[in-house]
């Protein structure tokens, strides 16, 4: 076992107390950068790039060399798993993911079972396993899935949607067949974060990425449970430390509260809300991962640097937060804004942290 | 002048006791009706049929000979000002609105004048005029325009966006240019509504499809400060009635409180909160409009009737709810279902409304 040489990130996670606010960025390994994109094209395919273990961890180390990042996440989709069902997974040039087979009734949904994470998953765990091996204790790795909820709407409308309707018509006319295709998808969820947590993964986060296009009630009743479910299932430790749960549902600031109840550590916060508010709601429940505008890193270097003073503000002083933008990095971003905006967070929350041993 | 016959829709905006509480339907004039998507074809473009009052008239009409819905909506299209203002409006086929002349700089946003509603957008008004003849009465007509910020977002991004990165970077590295360009577009959306107004509109509504993309401090830096100057602005009368301004900014629900201080008189709220807690939000000071996911409109008739008595018991006994959907009706809506819809808002609606004179 590997000493872990930076754990600011499973610290703040778990609310005890840091030097400086560690951060990383959701799609940190992405289009963005350069050698990403050199390594996506040796690789074939977006799906080949994540079926491959030693490109995928190639990937996965590449902003880690050029910024002082606190953490690495797994590179993967949020679809392996209903491809893994059987539902045949494509990626087509400009349209993003395709299922060839959709889920169209109970029959489809009946059929499902619940993938093997050492089977047909196997190349995720062999990336986390090859990903742990390289870092060798530099950061932490993070696990990911998405949630039952969100894998859900790919399943039934067979891709990407604005409108959500077939998803929605079977919740809505069938939530008897919705329920057991979401009981499936956490069952499923939970196996396969768990596998990446005994295959190496420190933290874990559930991606809800469409949890707010629901009504509050819908959410509670088709997303959150189902959350709640997997948060109750997994395996919280590895390597003799507490493997730290983060849920984000994208647009969910109304429900953080709900949210902080599953006994999750964390909750990602998109930038519709303030930080000092999101604070104020989930009280010393969990710790907060966000929340900055990704389009802030479109402009210039002092005004990066503003912004993330903002934000460090927004939290505060105390434990808790880990900085991130509000959603994923858009793919048009100067590389050299990241490095502006990870080193502007670390020099200007020394001052954050300063007393909070003494007021632990 | 003509005696309007159903005038419940502005008692409700108003807050003023009705007999069931009024409902229509953003995008209620649409793509869903065949007898829509027939007009559109005899007239050519989207474009060609904004700009042909007569046929204008017509598709706005459609909708009430299908349904008794309390309210007609002028058909046409949030991006007629920059059209006017000289960027060139179109529509290619399935991409949306593309400009061809978008903004780029300080000089293109200081080349940019107020257009005169009776001249470029004289068309506009004769679809007002038309329809409000052709309504007789019938039912009030509602005017509207784009908020400046929602606007600004297709004039910098040159059509649609996903990441709003040029809008954004325009908004972060030149502030100034930022808000000269929403300056100009709050005095012409001032002078568009009140030529409208003045045209025969006999309320008004704001549809700030943005808002939601900003964070809360740029949303009220840069979406309602302008949203305000324009309330502000309005001519609130016409016939000797009061005509009602209602503002709504989708995925604005944490905002709710600050947009009811701007001395409109309602706010659109979309589907992702609860009516009771909007309520419980905004108190006495503004009419409440919404709140129905759009998609429930895909579910079986006793699902969709079932849903509308849940909206209608979010919202509870007394004035001031006006039932519409949380957002435009989708295409492939089956027609026959919003029939169900529309019955069942009036059927199940009287027993909020039967004391509510005693009430007062």
């Amino acid at each position: 076992m590997t000493e872990l040489k930076n754990d600011r990130f499973l610290k703040a996670l778990l609310r005890e107390p840091v030097d400086i606010t560690p951060v990383w960025m959701m799609r940190q390994a992405g289009r963005y950068l350069p050698e990403y994109r050199a390594t996506r094209e040796k690789a074939g395919s977006f799906m080949d790039l994540c079926m491959n273990p030693e490109l995928a961890c190639e990937v996965t180390i590449q902003p880690l060399e050029r910024y002082p990042l606190d953490a690495a996440i797994l590179f993967s989709d949020i679809l392996t798993i209903p491809d893994a069902m059987g539902l045949e997974l494509r990626f087509a040039q400009g349209e993003g993911p395709k299922f060839d087979k959709p889920l169209t009734c109970k029959a489809d949904v009946d059929a499902l079972g619940v993938p093997d994470p050492e089977g047909e998953l196997k190349y995720v765990m062999d990336a986390v396993r090859t990903i742990r091996k390289e870092l060798a204790g530099r950061v932490p790795l993070i696990g990911f899935s998405g949630s039952p909820w969100t894998l859900a709407t790919y399943m039934v409308e067979g891709g990407s949607t604005k409108e959500f309707g077939k998803v929605k018509g079977m919740m809505f006319d069938e939530p008897q067949t919705m329920h057991k295709l979401l009981d499936t998808l956490a069952q499923s969820v939970t196996s396969y974060l768990n596998a990446q947590i005994a295959a190496g993964a420190q933290a874990v986060m559930i991606f809800d990425t469409w949890g707010g296009v629901l009504t509050p009630r819908d959410y509670k009743e088709f997303s959150l449970r189902y959350m709640q479910q997997i948060v109750d299932g997994l395996t919280r430790e590895n390597d003799g430390r507490k493997v730290p749960v983060v849920l984000f549902s994208k647009g969910g600031g109304g429900w953080l509260k709900e949210m902080a109840q599953t006994g999750c550590d964390a909750l990602g916060v998109d930038w519709t809300l303030d930080l000092a508010d999101a604070r104020a709601m989930v009280g010393d429940q969990v710790a907060l991962q966000g929340n900055m505008d990704p389009s802030i890193l479109y402009a210039k270097p002092e005004r990066i640097e503003q912004e993330v003073k903002t934000v460090l503000q927004s939290y505060g002083k105390g434990n808790g937060h880990v900085f991130n933008l509000g959603h994923g990095i858009h793919q048009h971003i100067n590389p050299d804004n990241v490095g502006v905006f990870v080193n502007a967070v670390h020099e200007h929350s020394v001052k954050y942290h300063e007393e909070s041993s003494v007021e632990r």
